[in-house]
């Protein structure tokens, strides 16, 4: 068996057992790998500084290196608070959602439970293992874990003490948080449909866009995030400018930042100037289609020349993450919603009126995850949610969408409790089925 | 663009329209199509009636012919009763199923909606058509159906007529329901990603395998139905026989009968020969593992030497679809759900025992989309569990499981509504979220 096909199978066998652990045994797994991690902080924060130096020998980025940083301000201990934030979550397993009579003595349950094997895949940020570690065990999946090269000592340092721990004071088994650190592993894990169910990736574009091609396993995430405000003729000017302004530059390389704006052509060209006015203030460059362009002022084309462009067609399928924005003209309400359903990546999408049903129509009629009316598309988040930790942000359109909390891990079996039914006794003649409904809320207490 | 890309983003753009109308709307078009079917009985049975006589002269076999003929019994009539059931259904789209005050007048909601585009591809049973055109339009969703080539001239004429009725009577958009028919088209199609979000296959194992690893666009189905039953030695013994004859024999061709029966070694040789005589008296040949042979009287064997051959490793990894059935003996209900885990296509295991302690561990170990206790695996099913029409049986991990009714059609998106506000204006000693929970019972009225 390859090394890859062990892995998987052991991680398979795992959540077998993980799965039918109680509440409270996986909760008291995520205390003590909590204090285990807070035990062990100077070791892991001696390991990080190593990955810290090779990464400034190795002229990584600025921001590459801040990410790494574990020590950095309070990040360890929002590391550890998440873990217990995750601990005190309600037990996403075992709830019924549905319980149905068949016949006397014949119920069906659908009761939720763990997807089963996850593979997450992530780049620099090394706090994810404790994060990922977490939310797998709260919710009963066995997971396998592979870091980012760039924080390789961090990662082993911290994988050895949430293995040292759930083996000698937890009940959850051997093997249901593996670590591996070779890129080789993650191609061969990739081909193990048969023991790994979901596979999760958190990093670029890149990444994701290579995993996607390359697994028969179903992927969460989001390899894009094109998002798109529209400014309707209905808008409140001054609330249009701040939302744009926002929408893009608070955190222009975040994937819920947007980075294309459609404009309603009856919006007067005073006003259209007033709202790109406040975007050249904030430093950012348009992309104007040249229809557009050919309405403005001369004088205002002038004055702002550094950011303005001439926009290409290709500019509406980019995801700049920098402080460039696509700009172009619609007729109507309908006009950006065909714009937007062909050309966004299903991640959020905003409309910005003082018109409910002008609103109504775009949030039932814009197929993403995320559909915003008079706010910043940099609300989609877990946190802002509120669910707490997040596995990520999926723009999938099955299963789970948008920030992914515990949710996203979990499924559900469906339990038929009998005895001695047999199909051959029903139909043609014989017995009939019931079909009743049973209360559940008696059932989930 | 290719023909492949135009049906597919047709259909997309269709998609974006029907999932905006209202439920009444997409009823009123499913009554439509029912008595434009009815009206043309008798042109759909002539063109029935032509594939039949091409199936003859091709000699195909006679379960397809069976399956292929819409005139026998009432089969035509429950066709149509069947969508007169799906208008009846509950709507499944606009539901609330979470709502959250994250700030004043920043509320949260999320909102069941259509997943969008489905391509479905079935073989020869031609009521797929009015089974799948209403589920689509119920839901939401589009459909590109794609038949077998036995059923043609069935299809050629049902598609003209659901068409012709939803392009003259109904608000339903245009290329909601494409219907393609030759096979070079479905190769296209599982390409076209950015477009289609689901791909629903019903046919062969076969099928459903070629589909799978040709797309990466998430199917939902089941290739193998490769269930399991574990008799306890806590069993009643003559349901144990009843269960196994029937959930092997009720139908053996179905992906619910049992392929595997695993039979706990302190059961007494004298009742594991009356379970297999029952099996024998059945006509079931048994794949018996020879170290459970070897515990067998030899007067027994030899009186049923032609219904016994000894089993190979292969055998537990064999869907027979025949009166074959693999047999060995496990330690306890742990080995039996270690090697059910292992080998089973995670559709339906069942295990019998008195024992209720061991019972729920069986059924919260075992890994697969039903797990029984009690009664036979030829329960599952979407009619059998009250589902009403069904879509298919889905062995994935995420998304649907098990039978699969209008829900496994449905997803949600995330509806914030907000008067203006900004990202910026939140953390680091700005705004806080309050994240309270609205009821989302009012909201559902």
């Amino acid at each position: 068996m390859s090394t890859a096909e062990t892995i998987a199978k052991n991680a398979h066998i795992a959540s077998t057992i993980l799965k039918t652990l109680s509440d409270s045994e996986r909760s008291q797994a995520l205390q003590e790998i909590h204090d285990g991690l807070k035990l062990h902080k100077s070791q892991i924060i001696e390991a990080n500084q190593k990955d810290l130096t090779n990464a400034i020998n190795n002229n990584l980025d600025g921001p590459l290196i801040k990410r790494l940083d574990l020590s950095k301000g309070d990040k360890f201990d929002s590391m550890l608070d998440g873990i217990l934030e995750v601990k005190e979550l309600e037990d996403p397993i075992g709830k019924i959602t549905l319980a149905r009579e068949l016949d006397t003595n014949l119920n069906l349950y659908r009761v939720t439970c763990p997807v089963g094997v996850l593979l997450v895949i992530f780049e620099s940020r090394p706090e994810v293992i404790a994060n990922i570690t977490a939310l797998a065990i709260k919710s009963g999946n066995a997971a396998i874990l592979k870091g980012g090269k760039e924080s390789l000592e961090t990662f082993k340092v911290m994988a050895q003490i949430v293995n040292e721990v759930i083996a000698s004071k937890t009940k959850v088994p051997e093997n249901s948080i593996q670590l591996i650190s070779t890129r080789e592993e993650v191609g061969a894990l990739l081909d193990q449909d048969k023991f790994i169910d979901l596979v999760i990736p958190r990093g670029s574009n890149a990444l994701v866009r290579n995993i996607k091609s390359n697994t028969k396993i179903p992927v969460m995430g989001h390899a894009d995030g094109l998002c798109a405000a529209y400014i309707d003729d209905e808008a409140d000017l001054k609330m249009a400018c701040k939302l744009v302004v926002d929408a893009k530059t608070n955190y222009c390389a975040a994937c819920n930042a947007v980075e294309t704006l459609l404009i309603n052509e009856h919006i007067a060209v005073t006003d259209i100037q007033t709202i790109f006015q406040s975007l050249f203030d904030a430093e950012v460059t348009l992309h104007i289609t040249t229809e557009l362009l050919d309405q403005l002022e001369q004088e205002f084309i002038a004055k702002n020349k550094k950011f303005i462009t001439t926009a290409t067609e290709e500019d509406f399928h980019t995801e700049f993450l920098s402080f460039d924005l696509a700009v172009k003209s619609v007729k109507d309400v309908e006009s950006a919603m065909s714009h937007i359903n062909l050309h966004s990546s299903k991640h959020t999408d905003l409309i910005i009126t003082a018109n409910e049903t002008k609103a109504n129509k775009f949030l039932n009629g814009i197929d993403s995850a995320g559909v915003y009316w008079n706010c910043s598309t940099r609300f989609a988040d877990g946190f802002r949610y509120g669910f707490g930790t997040e596995v990520g942000i999926s723009t999938n359109k099955i299963h789970a969408r948008g920030p992914v909390g515990l949710e996203g891990l979990v499924c559900y079996q469906y339990q038929l409790k009998g005895t001695g039914q047999i199909v051959g006794d029903y139909g043609n003649g014989g017995r009939a089925y019931i079909h009743k409904d049973i209360d559940i809320r008696t059932l989930n207490q």
